[in-house]
């Protein structure tokens, strides 16, 4: 899929100075683009007996959303702290100054479940931990962690020990 | 699509005492669910000359993009603000205490593209009106804006003056 590369905008000192941000949108609206995203994702997965996709806010809802339907599952939304109603589990993470936090609902996943994760961008892989985290948590089985880019330069897979992961196009 | 509300949740007291919050998450988790609000507004807007759905952060994202991707056309996303990392437009709505604001990239609507303004639910409309002011302001033409839930009894429709509105279902 290397060949979207075309289709991903690199714009320069964002979120700050010294970060080459990776911008997903103009793939998103070429309708061939996220055609061809989803496609190649729900070919991987089709045969993997996959039960539940869970997606990363906010960009992994945009992947995750179409793949589920693709697939045939339903899907979850792994949220940012205080967004999601009901009863739910959370876990930190760290950034570069301080911490974050991931939640999903207590019900998201049963156990036993073989959920495939999946966000836009693997980078140092922080947040992907902390996700996986909270779908092992309640039971779930990681079938893979899924991710459109990888920026392999922050060996971000380093921090998914154990998890089979999987990126689409990597710089 | 009435039957829907059965895989709707509904949480008191979210996300402040007093409100009766509309959860979807059962219905996305329902492989039927997200394929029926999807293939009901695929349906309904087919033949309409849709050249882009615009969708909502965060909720907007989880039916927006599957529903691009089954009208065949690219999706745009509206988001709060600073997380749009090109150069955007933005525009302030008023919240109960203060304002928000939302942001699109200054490049995602061509003047005179039809575009489909997808949001999860229609509260008083301030978001979706602050929305629809973003694509006019890009030239774009909202050929509709669309929700999954209208709560009907707060009038959203009133700040969408001049806007057609569907909603799937209402409380």
């Amino acid at each position: 899929m290397e060949h979207l590369k075309a289709l991903i905008r690199d714009v320069p000192d964002f979120p700050m100075p010294g970060i080459l941000f990776r911008d997903v949108t103009p793939l998103l609206r070429d309708p061939g683009g996220l055609r061809q995203v989803v496609d190649a994702l729900a070919e991987r997965y089709r045969d993997q007996r996959i039960d539940l996709v869970a997606g990363i806010e906010s960009r992994g809802f945009l992947f995750g959303a179409p793949l589920a339907l693709a697939l045939g599952v339903g899907f979850v939304p792994i949220r940012k702290l205080g967004k999601l109603p009901a009863e739910c589990i959370s876990r930190e993470y760290a950034l570069e100054y301080g911490t974050n936090a991931l939640e999903m609902h207590r019900d998201a996943v049963r156990p036993g479940e073989r959920v495939l994760l999946i966000d836009d961008l693997l980078a140092t892989g922080g947040t992907a931990r902390a996700a996986a985290e909270l779908v092992a948590e309640l039971g779930g089985q990681i079938a893979e962690v899924a991710f459109v880019i990888e920026l392999a330069f922050l060996n971000g897979r380093a921090a998914l020990p154990g998890l089979p992961v999987h990126a689409l196009m990597a710089y």
